[in-house]
């Protein structure tokens, strides 16, 4: 069943596609083993992270990207991420029902996916969701993130280049950002360019920009809104992607990203598989009675309890 | 060395006690050694953790709640932490210039602590800095989380009482945010009430409340500015208190929350030191060269990597 799911995810079937991004976003054992039949097909798409603060106006310029892409004959999809925190406030409601326009096109598959609390599950899952995206044929991936947390930042950069949205006025913000941002992006993007003049907040960010792999991320300006500066960004992007592939650089970071999520993944999944044996652990309940007792301090404790996770592992391998 | 600085502690220095925060904040062994030290001496301090959304007033209201404690003959300690996020803003300096008034004093102590992207990290340090203020004879200790992430979630609940701050015309976001605070909140305060009628977001919140334990949490107003409600909150938190002692609940908390300190400080610790190993070992190496290849999918491998870590963790215990 999950096969035939599969190989209709390969011809394009929206319908379908929707589907496979449940059962692996639900993290169970019908999304590994679609993850495992179309690993193989993927690698084709271009994938690109959009992320940055509040209020930058994101999503009307994935709106924008997306147009663009269209109109140079790319399809699209769209992988958007709710904020993760219950404090955070409400996913951008209006702004996710207005791409929805995009989604009657057949080229076009938009996908929201919100955080159940779990931050490795969320990157997980928006990782083989990505995957999904690319094997269902589509030219160009995005992935927007309202950054804010771990999670954000894994996804916004678990792609081919990552580009971060700003907007002037920011302020001494945009200082305390940029050692965080500058880690992550590919290029800048200063939107909202009209409300006010954006030298400042553009020379700002360009002074303190790091070249990575060869590469110095520009810094653009847009008016997402009306669509000004969106064919320059997404100029700015093609000239990346073939960057990336002229210098071997593809690849290369594919593979620096897989070494994170596969360690990241493992643990997440030894942390869950030991925890439940723990509960049944005897030598773990009288050292958390020692602690409750004050007989013993919980640093201790916690050098004492690593010995005895490298014990119950050990047993479940003999 | 350690043994000097912590007997320092113990008489409630505050230039002692700010060097052991800060030895705590490193992480390394001489913050281990103080708390295991100082650990059969503390529990006698009434912890309190105060979160909430941004811009509720939580500084402010601090600021009171000490003011009130003082007035009621009680020493108090607060700790302070700054949004953990590189993207979520600055401190909130001026609030806390403000409360350094109170640090003029015997028997206040406010320290602000800030996060290094490094999660568990945080909240351990934040966890045994409550340990030195409890130690140092601190009657009652304050932690003040903004509310963002998991790292304040776990802040705000290793504590005897959590307050979440709310404030009127949330709205939606309150409707969004009451499951996640549900969870953790002793008692809700809705602050700025003299902005708007706070009626109908105290009811809102009311009507969400669930029972933990047998108590329920209350849902008071405030006017942090003006002091208004105050001293009703600190009568409740003495009531909570009470509750928490006649009910032995004080006790079963502190052990349920050592419990998941405890496991979290040994995977993680557990985490650091099988990475480093992990670096070494050729089957990983050989594994990611699979999955770059597209031999073998990601999923598989994780389940492959789980395996590798438990046998690197089984020679090291052999």
């Amino acid at each position: 069943m999950v096969s035939e799911l599969a190989s209709r995810v390969l011809k394009g079937d929206h319908q379908a596609l929707g589907r496979a991004i449940s059962l692996v976003e639900d993290g169970g054992e019908e999304g590994r083993r679609l993850i495992r039949d179309l690993y193989p097909r993927t690698g084709k798409a271009f994938t690109v992270g959009i992320t940055g603060p509040t209020g930058t106006g994101k999503s009307t310029l994935v709106d924008k990207i997306i147009e663009e892409y269209r109109r140079r004959g790319k399809s699209v999809g769209v992988l958007a991420i709710d904020p993760s925190s219950p404090y955070s406030g409400g996913a951008l409601l209006g702004d996710r029902i207005r791409m929805m326009d995009h989604s009657l096109e057949r080229e076009v598959f938009i996908r929201s996916m919100a955080s159940r609390g779990d931050v490795g599950g969320l990157a997980r899952a928006a990782r083989n969701t990505i995957r999904l995206l690319d094997a269902a044929g589509m030219d160009v991936v995005i992935v927007e993130t309202v950054g804010a947390g771990q999670t954000e930042v894994q996804v916004a950069t678990a792609v081919d280049a990552t580009v971060v949205v700003l907007m002037p006025q920011l302020g001494d913000e945009v200082q305390a950002f940029k050692a965080g941002f500058n880690e992550i992006a590919d290029m800048f993007v200063v939107n909202k360019a009209d409300i006010v003049n954006p030298a400042k907040t553009m020379f700002n960010v360009a002074s303190g920009v790091q070249e990575k792999d060869g590469w110095r991320p520009p810094v653009l300006k847009t008016v997402a809104l009306k669509g000004t500066g969106v064919a320059a960004l997404v100029d700015a992007l093609e000239k990346f992607g073939k960057f990336l592939d002229e210098h071997g650089l593809r690849e290369e970071r594919m593979r620096r990203r897989l070494e994170a999520e596969l360690v990241e993944a493992a643990f997440s999944d030894f942390y869950n598989e030991t925890v439940d044996r723990l509960k049944r652990d005897r030598q773990w309940h009288q050292l958390l009675g020692q602690v409750s007792k004050k007989e013993l301090d919980p640093e201790t404790a916690a050098g004492k309890l690593v010995k005895i996770i490298a014990r119950l592992d050990a047993s479940s391998n003999a």
